[in-house]
């Protein structure tokens, strides 16, 4: 059995059919976890045989770094790039990771709980990947960036520039992460994705503005 | 095999014993999940036998209802209490708020992990049980509180007052359960509670203070 398909660019129904293969197996770790997800699950949920994903993939592990340089790593690669683009002052920054970081959200609805299970969670199968090939330099030039606007007066000096970004994650991707809670606790069904933005943008650029 | 202990108060050993049997269920929950974590498991984390597991708990089911009520719903109402004696304006009120949650998991290391894991992971052991037995009355409350203090321009007109326990949650236990991510990421071993507390109260009372 060939262990991955043959080089060569495969044909339009054939990218297709990965496309949709690569869904099901996020599909099924958002919901059982990279380690829990077997071939089988993941052929079930994908209306395949078990026999095709091993034809297109090799094997799980092989399926996994799949998933992550098809899907995870352009997601946030695009992030970073979007924001490389941003010129100006570090508001413009902050404020331009609020949109990218809802609009890679939109557009990849599987991210936050993916994040949640296999990022944050203690022995989570995506950790080691990302920190190492993304965190590290993404978070090195936002704390960089923190840091000198701080010493030329344009933010905040009782910030820590190492945890803004730590805040800025917990005021972006935790709220989408746990929307399911909280739009259930707070019948909070109304509350889209601009309303969000609009009120994670204002406690950042105002703070809670107490009159006292 | 009797399903639970005889009614009446144990005595002091007894205590100490179902203590440590409580933390051994707390380490695996934390570490395999509240559903992977067998009798047999915990038994061994304890340094017990299984059957004294079983003599005192029942079993895995009756296990875990002994874990919220003796670790998980005291901690929460242990931070409702303290929230509840706050007299005074919504700063106060927030500023509580910081110090009792970073109180919370100094005293219970194992929660923001296993706050991820169980409530905010899709299909978490612990999402229905905390959110209609803590979380909707705790929320309620300081959702009116938030309104209210809007109503009278006390609080920035911009927020959501129904968003802002989810920005709270985002600045306090979710900095708290992605420390081992940020820590390694960021060389921050330096960082303590105290550390965190300041440039969170900093961020919510004054934001950015963007120069432009």
């Amino acid at each position: 059995m060939p262990r991955k398909r043959s080089p060569g660019r495969p044909g339009g129904d054939s990218e297709d059919l990965r496309r949709r293969l690569i869904d099901a197996a996020l599909a099924c770790y958002v919901r059982e976890g990279v380690a829990a997800a077997s071939i089988k699950s993941i052929a079930g949920e994908a209306g395949v045989t078990p026999a095709l994903l091993h034809y297109y993939f090799g094997n799980r592990e092989l399926l996994r770094q799949a998933v992550v340089e098809d899907r995870i790593l352009p997601l946030l690669r695009g992030v970073q790039q979007e924001l490389a683009l941003v010129s100006g002052d570090v508001g413009t920054l902050i404020a331009a990771f609020v949109s990218a970081m809802s609009g890679a959200i939109e557009q990849n609805p599987w991210w936050p709980a993916l994040w949640v299970r296999e990022v944050l969670c203690e022995g989570g199968a995506l950790r080691e990947v990302l920190v190492e090939q993304v965190g590290r330099a993404f978070l090195d030039t936002f704390v960089q960036r923190f840091a000198q606007a701080q010493q030329q007066g344009d933010l905040n000096p009782d910030l820590d520039p190492r945890l803004l970004p730590v805040s800025l994650v917990g005021l972006t991707l935790f709220p989408a992460a746990g929307a399911p809670v909280w739009r259930q606790l707070l019948d909070a069904e109304d509350i889209d994705n601009g309303a969000l933005q609009r009120h994670t943008l204002a406690l950042l650029q105002r703070g809670l503005e107490l009159r006292s």
